[in-house]
């Protein structure tokens, strides 16, 4: 199946500028991004990655079969319009046969891994929707000509009433990997604690010094300052 | 199976004092409870709760099937001894037959289905654990005599650990509506997105006036403070 993985290839994960600096940003987003596209190959689906901004996919370092695999298309049009155009029957669509189902996973998925992208793939309703945590949508499977998608606020309830109005079947992937988007400080404790050992992301982050902290039973990042960027 | 559903009858859900009174509370915490008992019944399994104070399962209104399955018994040790007490091989173990399988099932998992359930109920490994956020033991089921619980700080990373050093198998279930305990004010927005429609939970938030709030493309809850109790 077609996987589309949108990216914010200028300025991502501004929500954790309290952590990190915008090249530690940078590389970390990237960090996931290969990681998400691994997931995607090794579930045996080709991803390509729509992107806000040229981006070299060499660049990512990615291993050899993920990187036969995917391709980049850059997008500069808002996340919503950019998805809307390469769904089934969308304007970007290049087949004149019979639209065929796509996907769409946020590249920010950093615990996805090749089981739980096929419990969501192998859905066979018309549209398969994996929320995020706040009514957001993480990852969706779109089979029927008709489904828009909107991101705007909250999404998974939007989806569900869309999917109502056009008279397709939705279904709701229960995923806590991929309920599990980094966009906040607290979701560095869950990419250090589930994130697969030979994931990108985790290592990014032990790179840069940040390691569990327990206190009062509770649990949160710390970070190591001899490994912080100036 | 034996399912045990850990309740603190006292001082329930006190992260939530920052938008909740005591009272409001302590029937938040016990719609959840009775909540967490029908998904339980509903996928074939036997309730206990098991409180740290005397508790009558009669105020709780239970549907009258949920009802006739659950019971109650009262414990005031912490949580960790609380459990490990009535796991196989334990103090409180009743049976002198072969010890059988028992799940743990936290009472604030207010998205939990008979399915989500059923997926780890269902799990044939010696432990099988549904990790919550920032490393939690939201529910498990522990086949094995020797597994011990240890709820405090990173109890999942903990559990994994264990089930390692006495050779036991062990299994992460990937749910979302079992990764999701109730703890905190932004948590309350996944009860109203997500709670089942017939259950107690979201009914009880939206008669203290909570309704989802879009703000700036981010969904948080608002309340109506003529539902706020003085």
């Amino acid at each position: 199946m077609r996987v589309v993985v949108p990216f914010a290839a200028e300025t991502p994960k501004t929500r954790l500028e309290s952590v990190l600096t915008p090249a530690e940003r940078s590389a970390f987003a990237r960090a996931m991004l290969a990681d998400v596209l691994r997931a995607v190959v090794e579930a045996g689906h080709e991803p390509t990655v729509v992107s806000t901004a040229p981006l070299d996919l060499a660049g990512l370092e990615l291993p050899g079969e993920v990187a036969a695999s995917a391709s980049v298309t850059a997008d500069d049009r808002p996340l919503t319009e950019a998805v809307n155009a390469r769904l089934p029957g969308g304007d970007a669509e290049t087949t004149t046969d019979e639209p065929a189902p796509v996907a769409v996973v946020m590249a920010d998925l950093a615990l996805a891994t090749p089981d739980a992208l096929e419990r969501l793939l192998t859905s066979t309703a018309d549209v398969a929707v994996a929320p995020g945590r706040g009514s957001g949508t993480n990852a969706l499977v779109v089979r029927h000509p008709e489904f828009r998608v909107d991101y705007h606020g909250t999404s998974y309830l939007d989806h569900r009433e869309t999917a109502r109005e056009i008279g397709a079947t939705l279904e709701t992937v229960d995923s806590f990997r991929l309920a599990t988007d980094v966009d906040e400080p607290a979701d560095l404790v869950e990419v250090i604690v589930h994130g697969r050992e030979s994931n990108r992301a985790p290592a990014c982050l032990r790179e840069f010094g940040f390691a569990l902290d327990e206190r009062d039973g509770r649990v949160d990042i710390v970070r190591n300052e001899d490994c912080a960027a100036e």
